[in-house]
């Protein structure tokens, strides 16, 4: 949660569910962080998982260009066809244009970014 | 994840870290679900959690105004104010312009939804 982070920018919410096979994921998981980081346009990634088994990765970019380049990175691109022959089961993901932010915290200040027209 | 869903949507991305007193919490998260889940314009609802205890709650509405009615609900608003006198050390609030999605399955074709312009 950057709080210093400029609006709008970018997220890709990539939500999954996962087969019985999970072979090779976890190396290949942490390899894409590592590699998500190193792009141009990169602001920040985070992966949750829900009490259901349902895994969301949100990762956060400067602008579009800067996802469809990472979306065609050859590396990123052979662990996307791992990733369907393998590792999901089913997958969304969702390009979203983030808007403004609101962030609270207990020792400091609320912030909000004023809503971009 | 709804493959018929329309888009542009919107997305509220709730991310949070918890304070040590969670008295109350989880009924009043319960029950903010529920309300959601009847508001106009709702379309879904989830929560996650990271490896190192963040949470983050998805939720996707059909416009701006259904998320700014929800945002003002009288009973939304107690459990938002609890929120930050009890459960959370600290929060950001994103609202997302959901502009294009793709599906996958193993058991289907891959969809994909045409940005919008």
């Amino acid at each position: 949660m950057d709080k210093t982070r400029k609006y709008p920018c970018y997220a890709v919410i990539f939500r999954s569910t996962q087969t019985d096979c999970q072979e090779g994921y976890t190396e290949t998981a942490a390899r894409m962080e590592e590699l998500a980081r190193q792009q141009a346009g990169f602001l920040e990634i985070q992966s949750f998982r829900s009490p259901a088994g349902e895994g969301v990765t949100i990762s956060y970019w400067k602008d579009l260009p800067s996802i469809q380049a990472w979306k065609q990175n050859p590396e990123h691109q052979t662990a996307q066809q791992l990733g369907k022959k393998k590792w999901y089961e089913n997958y969304t993901i969702e390009v979203a244009r983030i808007e403004s932010a609101s962030h609270f915290s207990q020792n400091g200040p609320e912030l909000d970014t004023p809503r971009s027209s």
